[in-house]
């Protein structure tokens, strides 16, 4: 899947380009599209207090954007364990063709306030079902 | 009550000067401590879901605030009525003297997630007993 | 002009709502496009240093958005003077068409970094000529 | 070396837990003071326009903080190599001694805008000399 990013002055900072944590804001704006891709259902989310949650970031800069740059997020689901999975993501310059950042997230759905990962249900990401189960995995 | 803050990379912007939207932060830590000087306890307001709102912000932005400057956020509360109070800030940069910015914010504590506003309790903002009436206002 | 808003979990905060400082930045995002229309040139900008700089806000918020809300910020120019100009700002919720803010800001056109305040263009903004006169008026 | 860090409303969202991009904050604050400890000197880096960037962030999240929290950021300079360091951080709540987050940043010197790498000073970190030549070495 493939998300279009314009970059603003508030994704800038003084050195002239996209400060390093604006990528990640761009990331979430790609990895939200994606999750509504696969049928992930936000209400029920905050009706059942289950949310996705990031376990671990992995994020290299390779060249800076620049202000009022288009840019490109390519975001996939890749590996999937029976309460983790990750998302990938490669940030272009479609432009100049540009390989701006890579990026690997780890996630879990974990029910709120009390942190309980849940399991994935079966067959996860594909048909997407919202995990209900309340068993603790970590 | 003055609130020191130090300028980061991530409050600036590709015009070399702190971005607008960054005072607002700098604003926003200045008031929660301001609270917490009058005794607000966060916790009894997660609890109740009765949270502080802003209901309007009036800032101007006289000069600009470059990275690695140490400033002061000046604040105080000013008029309150039943149900709506207002804080002030002035936010300085010592080392010249020069002032940066003037904002007026107005308030309500309002009930989540059904957003009803609370009066105000007698004799606010001394001694600060949190809202806890119900009463539609607005 | 209209400019679609989706809400992302990074735009929320704790009391469940959308936070006040992120609608600044959908309205920045407006008025970045709105700019665009005018024929605003990012590039010869950065070349000249001559930015836009907010000298006011003035932002009512009136009722919260929500996760995953769909909002739609409706953006024009107002007011002129010699230096001077007003954008205006409204949000909805387009789905229950609920008016959840209103916003306006003041702005210049400003040399950077000696912070020079420009004349504006005779005719300004249309068609939209980028300020190059030096002169201080204010 | 430690620096104290106040969880306020808009380092949370609506899942009512801090959001994993409001920590990177928390950990550029940390750098930055850091930083000044070592004696870098932001002045200079803005007139030579010779930045540190980062390469590479590693960040795990174990457990969440919230609203309110008082948090510590411990962070120290780790591996050093001819063009790149690294900084390591660790997030604590000390009022019950959690490990929140474990962060790992890569880092570089980089000349602006060009984009040029530049060698660390022998000895580097200590004592810090920011870096003038401006050898490409990636």
């Amino acid at each position: 899947m493939k998300t279009p990013i314009s970059v603003m002055f508030y994704d800038t900072d003084a050195a002239g380009v996209v400060h390093n944590i604006a990528y990640l804001r761009f990331i979430e704006a790609a990895r939200t599209l994606l999750a509504l891709e696969y049928g992930m259902d936000w209400a029920s989310m905050k009706e059942t207090s289950i949310f996705p949650v990031i376990l671990r970031t992995e994020i290299d800069y390779r060249y800076p954007a620049l202000l009022g740059d288009l840019l490109e997020v390519e975001s996939w689901i890749g590996e999937v364990s029976s309460a983790r999975f990750w998302c990938h993501f490669k940030i272009h310059r479609p432009s100049d063709r540009v390989l701006l950042v890579n990026c690997n997230q780890s996630l879990a759905f974990v029910k709120m306030p009390v942190g309980k990962v849940q399991r994935l249900p079966k067959g996860f990401p594909i048909p997407f079902i919202p995990p209900t189960s309340q068993d603790v995995v970590r």
